[in-house]
């Protein structure tokens, strides 16, 4: 095998780069040459940048998006409403509707979808905890009324969508719409998304 | 800014991310999710990794490729002949060539080519040790005879080349072949690819 050619903490960079999403063996030594050839000073100041990152971030004890302090900036805004909950799946769901810039509530963040198929019980995902979160908001001077279910339109996003609604009482529910999304064409629209867009149309001027 | 809502050892991560080649903002987001979500002990060891690595990987003094001895295990080799050198641009090309299989002498890695337009002079690759490589073999019980100069068939690598074949007097000094690559058809050859594969054709049976 020619990768005996590499040195041996090149071969375990290599392999653990490997373990990353989306990088496969060629990208990872490709990465691995990178590192081993860029300033010293530098690839130190990555190494430091994941330990540090990893060591210092945690998850908000409020919503469970990412965070350094207890509570993270969202839920410490005191211009957001706690009226409003919107439900993801994991944190880069919440900046993909940050950055959308329209919703001004809070957040919950499952960590996991409820996946029978690949063993993912409801337990192992925040659903629990967002059951408490409403149960306590009761007592709270400004209670939970609005739940958005903002998981991924798939089949995992849609059952643990149902069974939260199937948990909450009390509570005004919704779900993201689902139809085209901006400049689809119909032509290319698949057939379950055009089934939403028709249902869920709506009357305009 | 959305990207507010990151903690700010994430920032400082994703920034450093972004830093790698191909590795854009988005890619950068995902990989940071990703480690901050994954077991710390799996991420520090990526750290770890990657600090080790670059602390413990050095250039071979006698071919310049990477290794953590001061010679590599190809320049130790005793089944490799010292007659002859393949010259490349970069430590990946060692790899690409022992890949191949077929080549059992020695390699020097230059670092760099020569490049004017990129303010490259041939001061800052490896040429200099080549040639003075090339001088302390005369001495020695195997001297050099042959240098395959293998770098890229671009205007830099063939600049770099030339360079070299005009530096070095009393050896053979192969260039290697351009042509067609395997599986190469004809209708989607470039011309000058085309022009060498016919300039370069040979005797068949």
């Amino acid at each position: 095998m020619a990768y005996l050619a590499f040195p041996p903490a090149m071969r375990r960079l290599v392999n653990e780069l490997t373990k990353l999403p989306s990088i496969g063996e060629k990208s990872a030594v490709r990465l691995a040459y990178y590192l081993l050839t860029k300033e010293e000073r530098e690839v130190f100041q990555l190494s430091d940048a994941i330990r540090a990152a990893r060591s210092a971030v945690r998850l908000c004890e409020e919503c469970f998006c990412l965070t350094e302090t207890p509570r993270c900036v969202l839920c410490s805004d005191p211009n957001r409403t706690q009226k409003t909950i919107c439900v993801v799946e994991k944190p880069a769901d919440v900046l993909a509707i940050e950055r959308a810039g329209s919703f001004r509530g809070r957040f919950h963040v499952l960590h996991g979808l409820w996946s029978p198929l690949r063993g993912v019980s409801p337990e192992q995902t925040k659903i629990g905890e967002l059951l408490r979160r409403i149960a306590a908001s009761n007592s709270s001077p400004e209670p939970i009324e609005e739940l958005i279910l903002a998981t991924s339109t798939t089949v995992e996003g849609d059952a643990t969508a149902l069974y939260i609604a199937n948990s909450v009482q009390g509570l005004r529910i919704t779900r993201i719409a689902q139809g085209l999304p901006k400049g689809g064409e119909l032509e290319y629209a698949d057939d379950v998304t055009l089934q939403h867009a028709l249902q869920g149309r709506r009357a305009i001027g």
